[in-house]
């Protein structure tokens, strides 16, 4: 399904693998701040935050996948079936629709301790794109440098979740996630020592042996054990490069190989796009499954007061270096 | 420490990752056929069979990590600590030092069963490069594109596996992983029905569920396990860019972050190269830590008649292609 | 620390091992129907149903582990630490002290329903039993022969939960167990078929694999998901004594051997006693960590009218039946 | 299938599960030291060393399923399919029946060393007891009171492993299990430090958590790990009845409930019987599935001088304590 994560080095990054079995025609969308957001049942954002992320575009609209916005603050969103629930419209609260929720937090919003304070007001109603594009059943993670919250709309209301990880999978709710991480935390980056008896001689035969316990498969809840061993553990770079390399390394980590996960027979959910977006600078770097050189797209080399919405299409050709 | 892999999909490949801790300034090297091979107790080969791979080169002589010849026929030597033992001269065999090893099988034989026959009469023997190149404790995987076995000198002799799985690691031995792998058939890349009682109800909250149970941690047991999980459920795509592109992900399942592996204090093994070997064309692709383009070699691209080693230092330099 | 079970066969079963690391002088305590219940902030019970079960005496009360009463209602308390929150008291609501919580219940209920009726305007109130008798931070188990409940007071209230699962352990909350035993959904009593890949011949080596994965330490979460594999895959026999002797080997596939778990240097918590009640016939079965005999002790062999309650210290010597 | 075991506590102990879907009708048998042996191809051993064991008993032979003679030498045979390999008669070698394996060692020699010894010359011969029992596949573990060692004759002949363990169970061979235990070397009876990262807060909910990991599973290579886990943690006692209680509990760890383990539709294998067996008092303790009292067979109480031998039928009827 998915994984989102933010990681620390020379710069503050924000990314995440879409693990999905079909392509949504998704692009690189920077969204200007004069173009005019119109919102369903809220006013109309003429000037706004610009942003920059992957969307499908639909009608000149940006159904973005995940964003950044000029300040820094990102989001993303992640499947999360059976668990979602969107509300009828109710009169006293911002009612946003989940395909606004990116634009809406992103367009007004530069920490996230905006976003939370907004949050308290907000009601996620169940109006969808169109009559052929249903809502689709997300939660989301919201970061900023500083710090990430997961937003989740349950039958049971509205939950803001602190999110001192910073890494967001699929089901089952983030309170599960947080919580389940404890099974894992006697695993190590060193090999540890023989504690099972000092009586026998048990070697360690392999380096790497400090983290056996740590889950391998695909399903949400080993992806996200799996991206915090790897994040927590990993090293920070000291430059741009060397970083972006490091966020890529990472999300490959918890990356889907084409035929590991059958959702259906001969029907496989991928990993087609790992993104990394350096949220000091708003640059967009992506890779697709099959192109593996990065791409990047930079958000301040356009004219980001403009009103139209830039789109980039994704260079799915692997891009090879024959040296002779 | 490493992994290699076979993989048949529209042509036959080879490759692996090295996974250390520091770089021996390994560069592509191609030895044309009429590079002199010198043994120290074998007759030279100063005709042979052109090869291209991974080599440290010393003295002008290339030391492979992983090669392919012009016939398809491809090696890899992999860390074997502990268990790898090499033995003093023997005057009724075959004496090949193990850093003339993959020069010796791939100069000669076109296939595994004549690497195999030649093997009868091998005798590993432990004459270092130099006084300052101690022998590495290696095993190896010899594969062409039919088959693959794993050779490993013990202190018990001189073992020839068939490997069937076409994968290789670390320690231990090879038959331990080979039987280790009966305790995963359980898991699948679908997900399961409940199985554990039909009495109560347990949703499948996430896709990928039917490979938990899969280890996701760096020993050399996990990952030959999960390798094999990946390769044997992979699409195989049906061009060259793909295949390369699904080879390299099933690489990158069992690569090492930098920082999740710590062998002392602030030292990490990591994934320092993947390659990957096309068998039939004799195309020797790579990709490294802080380079994820896909760099290319082509064998038959240079004159192979030559008696000059060819010699491509390797591309360590990340290349973004900035769009904007 | 504990786990509880219940156990539909020949009859209906309820019971639990209680994991410590020092006795509490515990005992069997039948209390009889007329023993008074003196309730610190509601009205005393002078008449009510009598019960049997694992309690400590202190000043002539019976300060219950488990019970079962003349109805077959049964509950049991288990160490929930961290989580276990009692609350100040609330004029609205039913104030019981956590120590006053199975006899209040048993001795006013018949079913699950009434008690469940009932919890709906209990206030767990923070009151002690005594100075030197700090509360115990528990949560329970409330079970007839149709269904089971778990009742737990945390910060954010009184949470009762059906449970299907008729199983309990300890940490984390309810809803987390009974969420995670998804994760162990294609766990099997008989051996799979190999799924990872037809491709390749992994033979099973042994019988009982169909089970790999399930957990076999001694934390919570663990032993909550063995005891269920145990409990849904059992044989249900037909006679009272195969029944209690199988519903004693699904609470020893739970127990903790003396060593295996240690809380400080040379401390063990351990299986101190197992229980099973019998509750269509009220006979109370236990046995102890150093005598595997059974002992029973039945309820309606007693005069229940009385007023005393009626106490039997456990048999802790091993009774072995030396044939010759 | 099966778990032996030895145990170094207040006596020295050797004892095992038998694990199978139906009962061959054994009993306790007492071979006393002038019970005539006469072995298929060699001498007849007509006085002897006398043993205690448990035993099929067919034309007056005991066909010991594990025993222990009067020096305090145990073995016991262990279900080893597929690989137990029988061969032809050497003319040169002690032909041994495998059905005669138990009753040689034990009638002749009085420790491991010596034992050892008779193997170098022996050949488990390939002859059944008679045409309706034909030879079961196993292997066998030989314990004295200082050391253990496994016996297994396969395809390539017969091995013999120093068991530093003192534990055996099923397949695959010795060897396998023996390094399998490296990959838990990082188990504890204590719970650990949270190692995965210092900087998130990941308490430790429960106790026992140091041993997640721990395979809970009945396979043969799980019920290794955890007998191993138990024993080497397990607290010594000081007191006979105590030492008896604690092997008991080391083997209930391993042992099969009914039901969990499903070989054919509604056949199950399960644990039958559980011995110990003080090697120093040749006292034969053991529980049945449905007996949980435990039973104890004197052999110095027996004149062991005599020639017939002495059978005690099992006590299958569960012995209930009733205390009212």
């Amino acid at each position: 399904m998915c994984t989102a994560l933010t990681f620390n080095s020379s710069s503050h990054y924000f990314g995440r693998n879409l693990d999905v079995e079909l392509s949504y025609n998704e692009e690189i969308v920077i969204t200007p701040r004069n173009y005019p957001f119109h919102f369903r049942k809220m006013p109309s954002a003429t000037t706004h935050f610009a942003m920059i992320g992957m969307a499908t575009v639909v009608d000149d609209y940006p159904l973005y996948f995940d964003a950044t916005n000029e300040k820094g603050l990102s989001m993303a969103g992640l499947n999360f079936p059976d668990n979602a629930h969107f509300f009828p419209l109710h009169d006293k609260k911002d009612n946003i629709s989940p395909f606004e929720f990116i634009p809406y937090i992103l367009a007004n919003f530069a920490t996230v301790d905006e976003a939370r304070h907004a949050l308290t007001t907000i009601n996620l109603v169940d109006i969808p794109f169109n009559a052929s594009l249903p809502l689709a059943p997300l939660h989301w993670i919201i970061a900023d440098q500083q710090q990430a919250i997961v937003v989740e709309s349950t039958k049971d209301g509205l939950h803001v979740f602190q999110n001192d990880i910073g890494i967001l999978t699929n089901n089952p709710t983030f309170d599960f996630h947080r919580l389940n991480l404890s099974n894992y935390r006697q695993l190590s980056a060193s090999n540890p020592t023989n504690s099972l008896s000092n009586k026998i001689d048990l070697p360690a035969y392999s380096r790497g042996m400090g983290a056996i316990g740590l889950p391998g498969d695909l399903s949400s809840a080993s992806r996200f054990i799996r991206a915090t061993f790897m994040k927590f553990n990993a090293v920070k770079p000291t430059t741009e490069n060397l970083s972006v390399s490091q966020f890529f390394h990472l999300l490959q980590s918890v990356a889907m190989p084409m035929g590991a996960c059958e959702i259906s027979p001969h029907v496989y959910e991928y990993t087609l796009y790992s993104s990394c977006c350096n949220m000091d600078e708003g640059i967009y770097y992506y890779k697709l499954y099959n192109n593996s050189q990065i791409v990047a797209v930079h958000l301040f080399h356009e004219l980001i007061d403009c009103s139209k919405i830039i789109r980039y299409p994704l260079q799915h050709q692997q891009q090879i270096n024959h040296i002779n």
